[in-house]
């Protein structure tokens, strides 16, 4: 089945300590799209610039991501750039030029109003509920969101959480919006919003599920090399949506799987600047990793 | 089969944002052979003063912890105090009074000399040294260590290291050891050093072994409430020889169980202050969170 992902699609500017990488292939939007379609078809919903490279239109459809969902529009496209410390663990914004994304109003194709799943990756709030009004009756609904939504605009977050079946977002997000330091403590007050599932991602920590039928202890896959993290969150989830999509059964007979494939797309990711690395995997290297997370989980 | 364990044997004083506990028992060696006792019989070495609490010595003989090899010195028992602050990751230390520890040498019984199993727990690598030299053959001995002998003592602890089948430290210290951000570059590193197992412990994050048989990611037991976590760790390897002493077959079949065992009894410790609560724990209960554990990371 389809998987129908909106959200932000951008021109990436990267620094790390050892190497620097100028617009490249960015936004939620895009990571997530790159990861879902190695399990199921893409549908996929943004904007971008007049100045948007052709090569990145390329990508998306060698990915066979379908971009009848994307507006071309009058103007520059999302540029934003990032500079990391020596334990990537942390990461300054430089600039952020918002461009088309400013004004950016998603339109459904008819053809995307049927999808079964949906990610509203980040973006903003009333961008993700704006894509809601135009679906009929999707399956299974995930958002992402991130800590500037919670300061800036909590009152469509928290409408938005009412809307959706699960909602991802990381440790500092969950206490930043539930004022919870630990971690399963606010994992109940984030259900009490809304959403059945709740995913809290933990960098490579892994990530933290709870769902009807109880929680889940994800594993990140362990890296001997993070080249550029940009983006890992954003795979994880598309990874997650693009597996459920692809999977027969139910919902929960298929969603802690479907974080391991998540997971192990996001430590691709992780292996390259912006999408990079993860767009060279082959589905092969994904299921070996996948089997090597099972060994390196059994008791 | 027995667990012969050296540490320090303390009087803790601990402060979190919620309470305050003076003169508690405390200390690395108390910890691990109380964590130890559920599963394995526990010949504790370790020096205290003349103002040791008898309660304490009561405490240990109900766990059916062997004291011959606990020596009463004229003088104070080591003191520790220290603060938490709101997020229990972090402590500040207000003031240490060693006491006896000064001056403490490590003398073991006879009937110790042929422990199979030796836990080497937090105190200076000298005393680690000098227990080895007392022991007649071990078939497993594993080291702990802190950041303080990293930064005074790093010859004996590089001594050390050559002489212990298994060494276990946190992210930070390994990352103060071996200059490396990375911990899976840093494992790589850490072997280099002897030991042919090193556990690397992330607190609420869990554990990461690295061994003859490859890595296990042992995950920590979800706790909505952390009363305080001083002594995690020590119970944690204290669970981990005990359990490990107790089972028959060869440690690489046993050792995953082990850190499984050690990950849920240091769970409890973190629900009391001191070992408050891990001495109150029923092995039942302990069996209930290690099936708990299987659910929560099976996928």
């Amino acid at each position: 089945m389809s998987v129908l992902i909106v959200g932000t699609t951008a021109l990436d500017s990267i620094k790390t300590p050892t190497r620097e990488n100028p617009r490249l292939l960015g936004g939620s939007a895009s990571h997530a799209a790159v990861a879902a379609s190695f399990f199921s078809p893409v549908q996929l919903v943004g904007g971008v610039g007049e100045d948007f490279p052709k090569k990145y239109l390329a990508l998306y459809r060698k990915h066979g991501i379908d971009v009848a969902g994307l507006q071309i529009l009058p103007g520059k496209t999302f540029h934003w750039s990032g500079e990391y410390e020596v334990n990537m663990n942390h990461r300054r914004t430089l600039t952020t030029e918002l461009g088309v994304i400013e004004t950016f109003q998603p339109k459904l194709p008819a053809a995307y109003q049927d999808a079964p799943f949906v990610l509203l990756a980040n973006i903003a709030p009333a961008l993700q509920l704006s894509v809601l009004d135009q679906m009929r009756k999707p399956r299974f609904v995930v958002a992402d969101s991130m800590d500037l939504w919670i300061n800036i605009a909590l009152a469509e977050l928290l409408r938005l959480l009412k809307r959706v079946d699960g909602f991802v977002l990381n440790d500092s997000e969950a206490q930043l919006l539930t004022k919870e330091e630990n971690i399963f403590r606010a994992l109940k007050k984030l259900h009490q919003l809304g959403p059945k599932y709740v995913i809290i991602k933990q960098g490579s920590h892994g990530s933290i599920l709870s769902g009807p039928k109880g929680q889940f202890l994800c594993p990140a896959y362990p890296l001997h090399l993070v080249e550029d993290p940009t983006g890992a969150g954003d795979t994880f989830v598309g990874g997650l949506m693009g597996y459920l999509a692809s999977a027969k059964g139910s919902i929960d007979a298929n969603i802690r799987r479907a974080m391991v494939y998540g997971s192990v797309t996001a430590s691709f990711c992780c292996e390259g600047f912006g999408v990079n690395a993860t767009t060279k995997v082959k589905r092969a290297e994904i299921e070996k990793r996948v089997k090597e997370l099972e060994a390196l989980t059994r008791f």
